[in-house]
């Protein structure tokens, strides 16, 4: 086996033993594992027969890219483990169609990088943007900040090719806006989390880059009046709104207490914090005036004003300047950090209608102190997509207490229609929660395909779907 | 099997016979067929009981809603007609949340008008809204006039629920907009033209209702500037275009001659006609100025002015008031008219890259000329979609030159990287498309597919894919 994958990739490309290293972990540490050895192809042809490979001999087969997952889609003790990193290459940047051809072993930071030299964004964001590949964010279908703008990472995908669990190499590179032509295999790979092959190229679309951003802390009477803020705000500003970001009082204090030179967004503390963003490409939007700020700014700042006299926001503070931007950006993406400041955590990133994210946070924390009194809840949202992180620092460290909380906050989010995997993947720390709480049809169908695509069931196993028993 | 299905709808609900007229043919006349029944189910249980029916007997069954299709997808001959009209409540709009959640029997346009009452639109558009049905549009994933703005229909759809070929119900009624717990059933099930499953409801999304539109026929030098335009225009409006239509010359000159009242778009005739619509939420756009227009109106005759000074374009009407407007979308809405004006007709919808449509006209005539000298192609295009409809009135009558002219059609397509069926479908009418131009390893994919969710082929039986010899 490790003298084949030789001749496929070259000796120095098949790592094993303690050269398997870096790749032996996740990047949290939260889980540990052993490949079988790791191969680094160099394109597609040798993913295809390092697949077949591993479909003849049964062998099971992880695809990595950065590496850089919460949800453990990674593990692959025993398994021939299929870095894409050398497969980096950004094929084309195609303005005037404001395309973009990637491998998957392209590092999103590079990508972004690389658009803005054209003006153009690719708009997905997120914190490990330095390290993800487009591989891992496709297979993940990764969120992020932006999403409310510009969609999940599927919605920014015009094509994909792929290998099948049989070898087959799927070429789906479309760059069209339209196709109609059979069953959309790109959307099934997309957050199929490398189950049903591994994907090894994308079309991928750019947008024009706002020339300018509005940014502010806003506080909020109540979270419940939070949409409605939203959506007149998105109303006023014809869709202008990037990002809508919700930080509980709770959240502002233990980032004051965890890093340093934090400071308090607003002169007196508030319950409900907002950080909204505007970005604009218009001209008439973008262009400084007189007083050397762009006319989005101002603009922004009459509709608060606005907001402000008729009760709907208690403050506001706009950034002025880049580094007052990038203050209240920092406090946001210090998220992590923040929430993995005490151990052990009980994670769940959930998502609920957007118009139930102040009842599932009601719900929650009623529960959380009937379950574990005197635990800790430490909440961030993306509260433009309904998107919670709700973190408990839990007071019992009983697992089974761990897990009730777990099933506490599936309980409310399945009550309010909503979702215990937002963002983050089902990998195999959500199997459990897929087995309990997933539609048992779309179950069946899911194993039904994948059973269909990869009958060896060799493509990352034990992923995505729990056992059937 | 009649008296089962007259136990599960009711004996009214169950038509044979003469009974079964408008069910048993499409609404171009180009199909005809003869049902087994037809059935008209009143909620998800009694379609699930007739699937179920259908399943154990190994009976083919085929879904229809509005029945507006072009591509001969609901041809149901020996088969089960399965109506979706009378499960056709819109069962609630949200409209903080922006969703609508309706059954499958919903007329596009009861849709589109409820959604008005508060504000917000959804935003598919095309002639046949009036009695194309919600099932049907997502079992296509229609396109219409603004996807450029909005997206194809897939990207307005939030859930789903549906009955896959075993009588199973998914219920993926989800209102979220970010949802990674599995495999996307969601996309797999819209655009698969009931073949896969009948789709009997759906949260669909709703965006705010623009306060203003600024429509204008403008006239470019050549098409392959025509994007170049689009770019700047979106640019320069922080992307407000709704649409973006071409009609070449020999469109408006057949326009002419065909419709009773037509008029030229400009004073001089000009080769390439685009139709231009913007669309505007924000309050500073649309408040009418002191004379009586909205702003944007002013806005873009700005934009067109600065466009006209350099040689970006050669002539622009905007339109001064709503039957202005009305004029220029009823020439664009006059498309199938025109092009059915004679008979026969050999049709193409195809989709390009957004900078390979003139190249792709170029060629298309080209090749036209050297295989059917003498016939005219009668073209109409959603540019900023890439999507070209390329109908072909032939010179020669015989059968094997039009097939000769689709498959020099596709040839071009496939060439430039495009698609043979943009948004119409495949149906049976694109069948031999599909098995000449689908990349081999995802038709295969694809009916692995089939095979695992519909083991005895009952569901929609010999549309999409086609046959494998």
């Amino acid at each position: 086996m490790i003298d084949t994958l030789k001749d496929i990739v070259g000796d120095s490309h098949v790592l094993t033993g303690t050269d398997m290293g870096k790749y032996s972990h996740d990047f949290t540490r939260s889980y540990a594992w052993t490949p079988l050895a790791v191969v680094r192809p160099a394109n597609t042809d040798e993913v295809a027969a390092i697949v077949r490979l591993a479909n003849d001999s049964k062998t099971a087969i992880v695809p990595v890219s950065g590496n850089t997952g919460l949800a453990g889609g990674a593990r692959a003790d025993g398994a021939i483990m299929l870095s894409l990193e050398r497969m980096n290459a950004i094929r084309e940047i195609r303005p005037d169609a404001r395309i973009a051809i990637v491998e998957a072993g392209v590092v999103l930071s590079t990508l972004r990088e690389a658009a803005e030299e054209h003006g153009l964004i690719f708009p997905l964001t997120f914190g490990a943007q330095g390290s993800a590949m487009i591989g891992g964010n496709l297979s993940t279908n990764a969120g992020g900040s932006n999403v409310l703008r510009y969609g999940n990472t599927r919605d920014l995908v015009l094509g994909v090719e792929a290998v099948l669990p049989t070898g087959e190499v799927v070429d789906l590179m479309s760059e069209l806006h339209k196709d109609n032509s059979g069953y959309n295999l790109k959307h099934l790979l997309i957050g199929a989390e490398g189950t049903l092959g591994i994907i090894t190229a994308a079309v991928l679309k750019l947008v024009p880059k706002p020339g300018a951003y509005a940014t502010a802390m806003v506080a909020v009477p109540a979270l419940d009046q939070a949409l409605g803020l939203l959506n007149r705000l998105q109303q006023a500003t014809g869709g202008a709104v990037e990002a809508f970001e919700y930080m509980p009082r709770s959240y502002i204090e233990q980032h004051l207490k965890t890093i340093d030179g934090a400071r308090e967004p607003f002169e007196a503390p508030h319950e409900v914090n907002i950080l909204v963003e505007l970005g604009a490409t218009a001209p008439r939007d973008t262009q400084p005036g007189p007083d050397g700020r762009a006319p989005i700014a101002a603009y922004f700042e009459d509709i608060l004003a606005e907001f402000f006299e008729d009760g709907a926001i208690l403050d506001a503070v706009v950034a002025q300047n880049e580094a007052q931007r990038r203050e209240m950006w920092e406090r946001r993406e210090a998220a992590a950090e923040v929430t993995l400041s005490r151990q052990p955590i009980q994670n769940n990133d959930v998502a609920v209608p957007l118009d139930q994210v102040a009842t599932f946070l009601d719900r929650a924390n009623i529960m959380l102190g009937r379950v574990d009194p005197g635990s800790t809840a430490m909440v961030v949202s993306h509260l433009g997509d309904g998107n919670v992180h709700y973190a408990v620092w839990p007071k019992s460290q009983d697992p089974e207490r761990m897990d009730a909380i777990m099933e506490g906050v599936e309980d409310i989010v399945l009550d309010l229609g909503g979702s215990f995997s937002a963002e983050h993947g089902i990998g195999t720390s959500k199997l459990p929660s897929m087995a309990r709480r997933k539609n048992k049809p779309a179950l069946a169908a899911m194993r039904a395909i994948k059973t269909a695509l990869d009958p060896n069931n060799i493509m990352n196993p034990g992923k995505v779907l729990p056992p059937e028993n």
